[in-house]
This record gives structure tokens, C-alpha cells and sequence, in this order.
């Protein structure tokens, strides 16, 4: 089994983090998105949609999508639970995983990939209002999240779950797309500050 | 138990087709999104983020975002297995409906919401600019789904799953983006005309 990586690209970050939770250890293989290695040929083989991370089984089954690969450890090795205990609670996990992608990670991503002069080559075409207009639903998603967060440790409660980690890896990625978190949100910062002292988040 | 439904939007459709074949029942509210219903300051006590479906249950608990409704029923009525079984099988569903949510999905609904003059009023600003960049991913993504459906009856091989349900709606939703499959793309057309066949896919 291997583990095609990607340094501080999200996507891996979130694997590296749940595996660490887990206490797993799996073999990365350093794919370099800067130099574009996630476009070539070889790369492709492995993924056609080439993106990383991507995890070869040794009989040679790939499993792609972050989420995905981090689904595949849970069923293999369900403790500490990540994704939920329970018909309520894993429906729980999902619903935050997914509102923290869509309306967290991905509006960051957008404002990231459509504005950063660094993104040129990899996001084609930019398009700079796509971009702006995503700051604001980043901010409104945010106010939404801290009123959730009054009264919760983690996301969805007492239990760190994956989608704890979707919010740190969003959370982080801010700083890269010249976003921050407004000072008044103190249940989002004193989240954030949590999940971003955990020994996982150095992953 | 009661679901907030929205007539022909694609995401309420995923819970239906999915509850359809599982031959599962429950009462459906009707949020007419013409309307904007959904921006109400009623809706937004179900779900603040303002997006249908939701399903609410007896004790006032809101599950929201289609997939993570889905699980929760996969949960409770496990026959047929619409997730995958085991591990390998339950990433690779999760795998093609990621994909296909991300890749499909999200790039139709980017043309539709960008591009159609009916979503002035629901997609704030709208950017033409991003509504165009999608439609060459629609194309691309299709490409590479067509491949894989080559030696596939579905897209996680003999097994209908929610992966099926999410390429079915995503297909169906070309026609009000204004978007059509390639002629050569035999095996799409094939697998979309299965799935259109289906009892659930009239939900």
C-alpha cells in the first residue's frame, strides 16, 4: 500500500490528519504539484482525473477523493471512530463534512485558486469574479458555524470527527488565500486554535 | 419524521430516487425554491443554510445535505445495500460519488446557475465567465466516465449504488444547462438510458 502525497495541498493534509488520529502509518509518495506532476502521463495512469491523494492497494486497486481513502481506514480499522457512531450520529458526521466542504472549503478554494497570481497555470481559466465572489459566502458561512459552535467542542459535539478535519485543513487554508477570521467569531477562533494544537495537525 | 422537498431540484430528486429504492415512505413538505421559500426566515429555523432537502425527525432533529439524509436511512434500513459493502467497496462508492458530485454534478450545476436567466435571482452574482470555464470540465469528465463505464454495468461495477443515483441527476440536469452528451459517447448513453428505465428515477 502506498500513498500518493502532496505536501501542503489540503486534500493529502486531510488524510495525513485522520491517519495520524488513527495512528496509522502508510508510505507516501511525494507527487509535486508546483512542477505539475499530478498533470503527467504517469500520474495519470494512476488517477485519470489527476488529483492527488490518490492510495494504491498492493494488488494494484487505486482509491481516490480524500474522503474516500479516509473512509477505507475506518472500515479497516474502526477505532477511534472519525466518521460517527450510530444511524444519527453518522448521518451527523456527513452533513458537517459536507457543509464544511462545500460552503468552507471550497469557497476558500475558490477565492485561493481564481485570485492567488500563484494559481495561474493550475486553475485555467482564472476567473477573478468567481473569486471575489466567494468572500462573502465564506464570511456568512462562518457566522453560521460560530453560532453552532456556542455550545459544541467539535463540530458535531463531544467527538473529534473527520469533519473536524475538513475544518482545520479550511480553516488553514485562509492564510494562502488572504482570508481570516473575523476577531469577533471567538467560538470559531478558540475551535480552530483546538484542532490546530492536536499533534495530528502537524500531519 | 418529514422531508423538505423542492419539486424538480436535483438535490431533493437524490433522496427521492434513494428512498424510491430502498422502498422507503416519508411525508414530504414542499419548498417551492421558484418562490424562494427557502430564504424565508421559517426555512432558515429548519436549516440556516437555507438549502433544501431536510429531513426533520420526530423529536425536531434536522439532518440535511442529500447525502448525508441518505446515509442516515442506508443506516436504518441497510436492504439494498445502496453505500457498497466492506471496506474496499464502501470507498469505492464513496470514491465515484465524490467524483461524480465534484466533476459532474458541480460542474453542470456551475453552467445551469451561471448561465440560465431563470437563476439570476437565486445565484448572486451570477458570473458567466465561471458558468463557461465548467463547460469544457462537463465535457472532459464525461470523457473519462465513458472509458470507465466500458466494462461496467454501473459505475461501481454490478452494484446500482447512491453513485448511480447522483450520476443519474446530474445527467437529467444537462438539459436545463443547456448541455447535451456526445453522440460517441456510447457507454454514458447506455448507463443514463438504464437508469432513467428504473421505477425510482420517476421520484
Amino acid at each position: 500500500m502506498k500513498l500518493y502525497d502532496a505536501g501542503r495541498a489540503p486534500n493529502p493534509r486531510r488524510v495525513r490528519i485522520f491517519l495520524a488520529e488513527k495512528g496509522i502509518s502508510v508510505p507516501l509518495v511525494p507527487v509535486d504539484l508546483a512542477k505539475l506532476e499530478h498533470k503527467t502521463p504517469d500520474f495519470a495512469a494512476v488517477n485519470p482525473l489527476q488529483e492527488s491523494p490518490a492510495l494504491e492497494l498492493d494488488d494494484g486497486t487505486v482509491i481516490t477523493e480524500s474522503i474516500a481513502i479516509c473512509r477505507y481506514f475506518e472500515e479497516l480499522h474502526p477505532e477511534p471512530p472519525l466518521f460517527g457512531v450510530g444511524a444519527l450520529e453518522r448521518a451527523e458526521v456527513e452533513m458537517w463534512q459536507r457543509r464544511l466542504e462545500f460552503h468552507l472549503f471550497g469557497t476558500v478554494r475558490a477565492v485561493f485558486r481564481h485570485l492567488h497570481p500563484a494559481m495561474a497555470e493550475m486553475e485555467v481559466p482564472q476567473v477573478p469574479a468567481w473569486g471575489e465572489a466567494n468572500k462573502p459566502r465564506v464570511a456568512a458561512f462562518l457566522g453560521v458555524l460560530d453560532r453552532h459552535l456556542a455550545d459544541r467542542e467539535f463540530v458535531c459535539g463531544n467527538r473529534f470527527t473527520v469533519a473536524d478535519i475538513t475544518g482545520l485543513v479550511s480553516l488553514d487554508f485562509m492564510k494562502p488565500a488572504k482570508l481570516s477570521v473575523p476577531e469577533e467569531l471567538d467560538n470559531v477562533r478558540r475551535w480552530h486554535a483546538a484542532l490546530a494544537a492536536r499533534p495530528s495537525a502537524k500531519a
